[in-house]
């Protein structure tokens, strides 16, 4: 028997907390960017698998099979077609570097540009990850109120003239314009066209993370960003985790290749995994026009159910729009309701759901708002943990009040 | 048309140099972790995604499946199994973190404990990949000399009690112990106990990495470090890249929960890709303990090709040893050849070679040294390589003798 060993005095400064055990998904799980279990295409991923291998199985005997360190080229071949129907982005293979996931290439980026001390613009509600993450990097996080449109041009404009009378160039303004996080909302392109210009009077980049824009109910959406700067001043980061499945951690990165060589630069991990890029490449070139579509209309149908499942357990009391896409929903409680409190009781009840104040840079403003994901639980489950929810709620805060419940039905 | 965007005031300071474009791979490639193309196998992979995928194929809609963060609990399960009889490790599932390739599981332990001006030890002669990353974490690398046994214990006890004597203690020990990168030694279990031993009294942790471990022609080796220790004062690295394919990013970390529970907390990357991990399971439940030995011989065979054509090639010139397994070969040439311009040479003409001076820490030792990979070309691409590259070294240094080679034949 070996005496422990106290690892503590040889940990870095600043080392995260530990991680607690798993012990299974909470019983209503509202967070998390999971999806339905009933639309993943697991027969055509199976026909993908067995095609792609027979064909190139051989080649996994390589780093990055033969495609070199970019990803395997006919997924970033795939890409370059689908990203001109989709977004109006006009880019070659070359320009897309598969990334495990598209958080690696939230880090790639950021560890590309990003110094302690640097000031970024961001939208005021947005993605937690990002915040989490830009923590980590010591900067100065600068948030931007949004409408309904997304970020508010006039907000931006007067924070970057701020800054420019101090001196400071922003290294990027981070936006999720279409179907943003966490509010739903779809930039309109005149806004993009302020947005671009702006970005370029003040000579900061533009950072438009796309994950979740393959999910709109119409299947319409404005150019991108990206596509309408020709690229210039704008990295763009995309996904399949929405459009597939979560668990595949695929993700990509679009860049001019004087960018993107630098971002390979960063990129050390001998290639992001194979297997997955193969099987999703043979996947998609045969199918992902026809599954997006059957996807989102599931989708669609499940955001009605938890939007009919609100209104009728909080009646005015939740406060929420109804987004064109995507997989989460943004609700306003009213103001006596502490979110943050109300997600330490609703854990203890088996309901999970996003604080607000995580999703924001304004942790007042959000205090008594929340993110409520409906893509993974089933109809039932939706409705059921909306019931759960309401009643923890009323609990603590006393609101919604029971008659607002009575009267709906 | 939109104009350029200049970048570069925008970049992080220290940012590494953009990346080249990849242009395939060279015709004579003896470098990398690459495999033995013909050992891939892929029948019993497309079996394993067909039987997982028809099973769990929907799980695919939440992150980490429903194992949790640590990685998909069958492949866990499979390795402390595969663990327990082949290293002597004991441990359960949830003492075992799945990671993006090995890679990455080096990159959250250095994390993990490393911080600028740290000091660490490791082997005089390693792995190319982990002095780039110490490098760039700015720590004070130490390197112990190795002789046929692995890491000297004279050399190291001397730097340990000299680093006491300045009040350093070194933050880690790495070692790779079992199948050596670059010299092919395993250390004996004697000089095992001894390094545990040393570890201890200088308060000072073992960072043991596995990477080849699987492939020992006999089959045979020592109990890990970690097993020996169990598992105090000893995280344990090890990856499915050498004995199943390298394109799969596919590696692990093995350590007490007290110490994994603080590793997760630093893996932000929603978790490693699950079709790789869900095929690896299935497959390596059935198929490992058969595929391993089938490709070991086939790895033997091609080590002996290879030193057979160097010892033609280049006769006494040319100093190695015969390594009881791994994927690669040490070579000492004489003293005149520049191992470094010797690689600028032997490039140009299709040949790919590990120049030494990037595998230690001592630049001038291994300056007329390399490594060469041979598992992944053809044994007639090995021969006809190691041709060119006699001939290519001939031009520049004037060895190997012309008469070495004819006289041979």
């Amino acid at each position: 028997m070996t005496a422990p060993f106290d690892i503590a005095p040889l940990l870095a400064p600043g080392t995260p907390a530990p991680a607690g055990k798993f012990n299974g998904f909470p019983k209503y799980n509202f967070v998390g960017g999971h999806n339905d279990a009933k639309h993943v295409p697991v027969q055509a991923l199976i026909d993908a698998a067995t095609a792609v291998l027979t064909r190139e199985g051989p080649s996994l005997a390589t780093y990055g099979l033969n495609s070199g360190p970019l990803g395997y080229k006919p997924l970033r071949e795939f890409l370059s077609t689908k990203l001109k129907s989709h977004a109006g982005i006009e880019c070659t293979a070359d320009e897309i570097l598969i990334t495990s996931g598209s958080l690696q290439g939230l880090d790639l980026i950021n560890t590309l540009l990003l110094a302690k001390g640097d000031t970024i613009l961001i939208e005021q509600e947005t993605y937690g990850g990002m915040l989490s993450r830009l923590a980590k990097f010591g900067v100065n996080i600068v948030g931007i109120p949004l409408d309904d449109d997304g970020m508010r041009m006039d907000a931006l404009r007067a924070k970057l003239e701020e800054l420019k009378k101090k001196g400071v160039t922003p290294k990027y303004i981070y936006t999720i314009p279409t179907v943003q996080n966490p509010t739903g909302s779809i930039m309109p392109e005149a806004r993009r066209k302020e947005l671009l210009a702006l970005a370029r009077e003040y000579k900061t980049m533009i950072f438009e993370d796309e994950c979740y824009s393959d999910l709109i109910w119409s299947g319409e959406r404005p150019k991108s960003l990206y596509a309408m700067a020709n690229g210039e001043g704008v990295i763009f980061v995309g996904s399949f985790s929405k459009s597939i499945a979560p668990a595949l951690r695929v993700g990509y990165i679009v860049a001019k290749w004087e960018i993107l060589a630098r971002i390979l630069g960063l990129k050390q991990d001998a290639g992001s995994g194979a297997l997955e890029q193969m099987i999703l490449a043979e996947f998609c070139t045969k199918h992902f026009a026809d599954h997006v579509p059957k996807l989102s209309k599931a989708l669609s149908h499940k955001l009605q159910v938890l939007r009919e499942a609100l209104a009728e357990q909080f009646g005015t009391a939740a406060e929420f729009g109804d987004p064109p896409g995507g997989i989460y929903l943004w609700i306003k409680l009213p103001d006596v309701v502490d979110v943050p409190k109300l997600f330490t009781a609703a854990a203890a009840a088996g309901v999970a759901l996003n604080p607000g104040p995580e999703w924001s840079t304004d942790k007042a403003y959000a205090k008594s708002r929340l993110r409520l994901c409906f893509a993974n639980p089933e109809p039932e489950t939706i409705r059921k943990g909306v019931e759960v929810l309401a009643e923890v709620c009323r609990r603590e805060f006393g609101v919604p009040l029971r008659s607002a419940n009575i009267h709906k039905r």
